[in-house]
C-alpha cells in the first residue's frame, strides 16, 4: 500500500521552514509517497509546492466548507467542515507526521498521531520529554534526515 | 476548477446497479472530473472501477479508521473514524451527487447534499416528493443521462 | 439507563408543528426521558420550551462553534462547530427519534437514525416507502401517540 | 451563560491526580459550573464523582457509539462515535480547561483548546514552554488554585 506522510506545520512560518517543508514536498513525491497535509498556507503550502514539482500527490484536508479554500498545489482537497476537529483527519490519514515548526494547532496534530501510536517527526518543532521520559518525537534536523527515519519505518 | 462528482449508493447492490456505477466512473473520469465516493464495496467500488479504467482519480472517504479497507481502485483514501458522520464528508466534498439505487446510508448523504445546495441526480434511488412538492432529486435514467444533467449544472 | 429521545424538525416550522413539539417536549419531561435535538429554533426550540415547562434536561447538539446559538431552554449545549455533520450525533445520542415535519436537515436525520438501527416516528413528515416495501418510519398523529409508540420501543 | 470547565486528564491515573480530579468536580458544582469530560474512566470518572457528589451536572463527550460505556457519574453522555476526533469537542465544549496529569489524548485536548484561545490550566501536566517562550498552561498546584485561577477567567 502507498504510504501517507503528513507534513504539518504553521499557515505562518519562517522562511527556512518553508524552505524545509518544500524540500519535505519533492522528496515524498520522489519516494513515491502521497503527501498529506491541511491544505491551506505556510508549511502545509510549502510541502505541496515542492510534492507538485516532482509530479507527486497531495491530499489537503481542509477545516472550512468550501474546497477554494485549499493551496493552488493540492491535488485532492477535502473540505471537512469541521473546524479544528479536522486535525485529527490529518493525523489519522498519515502513516507517518513530520512535524515543522509549528503552533498549537500542529501540536495538537502531533499529539493525536502519538495517541494512534503513529511515528511523529520533528523538526525545529515541539519538545515533549517530561522529566525523565524521553520526547516521543522522533528529531531530524534536515527534511533529507526525516525522510530517512520516515523510509525506516 | 477540477469539479468533484460524488456517486452514492449500497455497499450491496444489484447487477444493474453495479453496471451504472462502472459506467458512471468511466465517464467521470471520462469528462476529467474527480470521482468521489464512500471508498467501499458495491456502488462505490464499482464506481472506482470504473473511474479507474479510464484513468481517473477516486477519492474514497472511509467511515472506519483503517485506510486498507478501502477498495483496491481508490486513488486516495481517507479513514475519517467517523462513522456515519462521513456521510457529511462525502457530501461535501462533491460539486455534484449521483445517487444509484441505495438505503437509508445513501439517503442520508442525499439529504445532506440537498441541505448543502447541491445538486442531487438519481437512477434509481430514493424519491422525495412530498405531497404537491416536486421531487428535489433530478431524475436520470441511465448514467449518461445522469453525466449529461450533471455536466448542464 | 435514563432513555433519550430526539425530537427533530426544521428550524422554521408552522404554528401547529410548534404546538406538538411543545407537547413532545412536556411528555418526553413527564416519562423522566432526556431530550436531545439540534439546539436552534423552530422545532427545537419548542420541544426544548416543553421540556423545561415540566422540569425535564434538553440536550442541544449545535452546529456551529458557539454555545450562545443555544435556545434559552437548553439544560446543556454542545457546540459542534461541525456544521450538517452534527446531524449524526443528534442521531447518535438518541434511543428513538421523533420528527415533525423537517426539511433536508430532518430528512437526514431520519436516514441516518435509520441505518444506526433505531426506531423513527414521524409526525406530518418525511414519506420514505418505495415501491412495495414499506415506510420505515412509524406514524403518528400526535404529540401524545408518538409517545405511546416511543414508550414501547 | 453557566460556565462550562473541563477537566481532561487519563484514563489511568495515580491517586493523588484522582484525587485532584475529585475534588475539582466538587469545587465546580459548588460554584454552579458544569463539567465537561471525555465521559470514560480515571480522571474524567473521578471529577464526574466529585460533581455528582455536589449535586453537580457532568457532560461526558464519549470516542464511541455506546452511550453504555459512560461512567456511572456523568448526568449527560453524548456518544460521538468520532473516536480521537472527539477531543476536539471537549475542547470547544469547555470556556476552561483544567488538564491533571495525562498523555497523549489529554495532550491533543490542551492544544486544541489553547488553539481555540481558551485559557487552559494545568496540574502536574505537560510543559509547553519553549525556547524564550513562557508556558500558555497557567500552573496551578492543587484543585483550590485551579478554581480560583478558572474563577479569575
Amino acid at each position: 500500500m502507498t504510504r501517507y506522510v503528513a507534513v504539518i506545520g504553521g499557515s505562518e512560518a519562517a522562511p527556512d521552514e518553508l524552505a524545509t517543508a518544500e524540500t519535505l514536498g519533492r522528496l515524498i513525491a520522489s519516494e513515491g509517497w502521497v503527501l498529506v497535509c491541511g491544505g491551506l498556507g505556510g508549511v502545509m503550502e510549502a510541502a505541496a509546492r515542492g510534492c507538485a514539482a516532482e509530479g507527486g500527490t497531495t491530499i489537503g484536508i481542509l477545516p472550512g466548507d468550501d474546497r477554494r479554500a485549499a493551496n493552488p498545489h493540492v491535488s485532492v482537497a477535502i473540505p471537512t467542515g469541521m473546524g479544528e476537529a479536522r486535525n485529527a483527519l490529518v493525523a489519522r490519514a498519515a502513516d507517518v507526521v513530520i512535524a515543522v515548526g509549528g503552533e498549537f494547532g500542529t501540536l495538537s496534530e502531533i499529539a493525536l498521531a502519538l495517541k494512534m501510536d503513529k511515528p511523529v517527526i520533528g523538526i525545529g518543532t515541539w519538545s515533549l520529554g517530561v522529566d525523565d521520559r524521553p520526547d516521543p518525537i522522533l528529531r531530524a534536523d534536515t527534511a533529507e534526515d526525516a525522510i530517512a527515519t520516515a523510509r525506516e519505518r
